[in-house]
């Protein structure tokens, strides 16, 4: 079970009220009042969990579980051992993860606005918000109703956010309207300059960045991340996109809607994104290019052309998925025939320190004070 | 227009004016009392907006533009429709951000210490300066004239901050000196230790980190950054310099004038770049390196060897541009070929899985709550 | 010297006593009583310095440097000029480091809750502990004995800080288990939600994260990372390893002890790695791998693969590092060949712009607000 000091468990529920709430089908009705306790994984599930059981490779695991019930679906019941309860789910993992958020509902925030938060005469909040210490709303602000502002967040003048959402500490929002039920983890940076430039007489001269940052209703942003508002025009992030952490999205970057982006990856200016995009971790994706709906881009790849709707792609500079596969093989066979016949072998870092070093960032524990 | 809860619009502004501040030439002098209200772009711009025209692809677009004016080039002037007043620059762009910067001029913001600001009494703290709630100034900290210091920063002991300088809101700095007139973004770190590490007997111990962090006038440095203090000597980073999001600058890593580094990109401990360097987004680049003055780096590329002065680099390994682009070129030809032969595929992820994702980071989508 | 602004120096020390203290033997027993004030570089030592002599490439340095005496090993003794004092150790630069320490210990702070801390009633704070202005420690966390939170940092309901940790000023932690002598920098995100999402009806929904963050004694983290937490099971950071800027660890990550992770690297869900593990800066893992212990990955790989133990790899996607080198030698050479007999280039970028920008990312310093 999940530890207490973190995640206070609700419930017990029994089997049918779970089957109703997210869906499923109980397969043996006489089981409606069995009491589940919690969910868990097969192997550390016990005679009061409930389990998940959805990828076949699982079989074994769900022979020896001893959860009570398991979610699965009507093709794989039959490799559940007897005795196992049944919620068959179309989707069971969804089904499983919404069991999982009745048995974990988000924990209860108390209204208010903490003596100790900052709040602006100008600023609006709506009804039933939760404002942490440290908080700065600034004039003109306006905070929908039911919103929770993490401590020592700061959200700049002007910011619109709307109702039920959730805003993570140390998070800075400027430049920026926010739909409903938006979650923004801590530490980030929502609304800043674009990185747009000019040089002139003195240096560098930064294009006016006179856009915002829309983010639409449903927007999951997690940690660290940082998103530019647009210089002409603004930045939009489409209504039920995730992003994970440490994410960087460039001014006027437009990103359609159901997009899933992992951690560390960057999206250069004014690049479009369309619908149901699935974005792998440390993907560089260059300016002004189109991305079309429902591509796959695989983790860490460098995306220097357009990507076709429905594709995947990978490598650097990335390439449809099958021609990445085959070049690597490709590489790899050349080379390994190369080698047969006693080609020299070249190193691609700087040659001194070579013979404490065999790869590049090998000097990471080299340092001495010498340095 | 820009959205005027968050961009406070001047003017308006004659042409001549205009064409006076930017050091553009009028072409037509009897314009000059034409009143001006904003800048657009080409597209959006209506009969009172001055616009901008410096390409030649963009002919069409001038030509049904509704813009007054436009800044533009003595060659380009010819393809400008009939009507349209000319503004004549020897470089448009620039001419234009300056315009832009006329019609939306940095807010005016009023000196004040905020009381709910920390300043400690050991801190000095130059006159008209802003200091917003939740910022702390420690003691022996020393904040020039008209500096503004965001809500929630951290100003360590002893920094020093030159005149007119601008922090963002949770931005930590300690063991820096910086000039005058810098930007420094929201939720950065300057002056952190750098990751320099000896294996001891109760494991890592890292390497005393005795220098600083030198920051020169006109450094923009935007938001989510980590900029590591010297461990022997000092992390300069040199005037007029402009750095993108959440990149990270190692220890003692010298960077030259003018240099512009896009979002990501990281460059490792003790490595030398010379002036006017233009770095794309996540690029690494590895320590003890020098880069030459002048040198482009292509997005994502993975520096290992010293960069000459004015050349352009890109790939991982990074190779001079060209020959980059004839290795992509010839892995493409080869591997085509190799399929014609009937060569098999090498898959470049894990084998688990295979089934559904046919790119790494494609499980991005698969986790159940029994991963 | 260190900048007296930054470093408070401690000393003068006799020879003497530094060899005790570092577990050095001084060959000259007459010399224990010769007073030193510092220790520097040698290049920039002066007559009442200590300087270090690890590396034989350094001979020239060592021969001409003003230092009254050097750290070194037994083998290298012999090239140290005559008249400088010898510190013979085993492992030069770990006793160097010790000695730095000594005479910059980490400056001494004065117990104290600051008044402007915001400690919730039900926080445990263990004695001699220093607070900061703006620092949130909510209901039921218990932080350890003589800990230092760092200014406006966030600690949240229910985490457990063990003795003598240092967290940084705008960290923070939820949803963690903390041991002793750990040091985490500023602006992290420690125990955030990982990225697992199912599609639902309306959107992606999260997988309910019910894990936390453990990490163990002696781990330091840098400036601006992500740490999530598990999402069934915890993330586990193993004792003595150090993780540098900007690094990402995603949920359910377990990481051995004394590994070293440089800046902006990401590992994805679930991925295990063993003890002693190197991985070089911007490095990528993917979700669900093993790299075994004593691994090294080099600057900016893409492992997509497990990793055996003691094994060194590079590349994208990331190979054994030898077969790395050797195939990126063979490309070269192909290439070359290819270009000998005439065949075409092909651009990675779009060809958009191709007559300015030689290299993807070249648009940075072209954006005009047209754009």
């Amino acid at each position: 079970m999940a530890d207490p000091r973190f995640h206070r468990r609700s419930g017990p529920l029994t089997l049918g009220a779970i089957a109703k709430r997210i869906g499923a089908v109980l397969v043996d009705p006489h089981a409606a009042d069995m009491s589940i306790e919690d969910v868990a994984a097969l192997d550390s599930a016990g005679p009061r969990d409930l389990s998940l059981f959805y990828d076949r490779r699982h079989t074994d695991r769900v022979q020896t579980s001893k959860a009570a019930a398991v979610v699965t679906t009507r093709a794989l019941a039959g490799r559940v051992r007897e005795g196992t309860q049944l919620l068959i789910a179309k989707d069971p993992r969804l089904a499983f993860a919404q069991a999982g958020h009745l048995f974990y509902p988000a924990p209860p925030v108390a209204a208010a606005i903490d003596p100790r938060a900052h709040v602006e005469p100008g600023a609006a909040i709506g009804p039933d918000c939760r404002i942490d210490p440290g908080a700065v709303i600034a004039e003109g602000a306006e905070i929908g109703p039911r919103c929770r502002i993490g401590a020592n967040s700061v959200i700049a003048a002007g910011v619109v956010i709307g109702p039920d959402c959730r805003i993570g500490p140390n998070t800075v929002i400027s430049h920026a309207r926010i739909g409903a039920r938006v979650e923004i983890g801590s530490c980030c940076t929502i609304g800043g300059p674009g990185f747009g430039f000019v040089p002139g007489p003195t240096g560098l001269l930064r294009v006016p960045q006179l856009g915002c940052v829309i983010i639409e209703d449903n927007v999951k942003i997690d940690a660290n991340c940082a998103v530019d508002r647009g210089a002409n025009g603004d930045t939009i992030i489409g209504a039920g996109t995730a992003i994970d952490n440490l994410v960087q999205i460039g001014h006027n970057v437009r990103i359609g809607r159901y997009c899933a982006i992992a951690g560390q990856t960057g999206i250069a200016g004014s690049t479009v994104i369309g619908d149901g995009v699935l974005i792998g971790g440390q993907v560089a994706i260059s300016d002004h290019l189109t991305i079309g709906a429902g591509a796959r881009i695989a983790l860490k790849s460098g995306v220097c052309r357009d990507v076709a709707a429905g594709s995947s792609v990978g490598g650097y500079p990335a390439v449809p998925a099958r021609r990445w596969h085959r070049q690597t093989a490709t590489l790899g066979r050349l080379s390994a025939r190369s080698q047969a016949a006693g080609a020299p072998e070249q190193r691609p870092g700087s040659t001194s320190g070579a013979d404490e070093a065999e790869v590049p960032g090998g000097e990471l524990m080299k340092e001495g004070a010498a340095d």
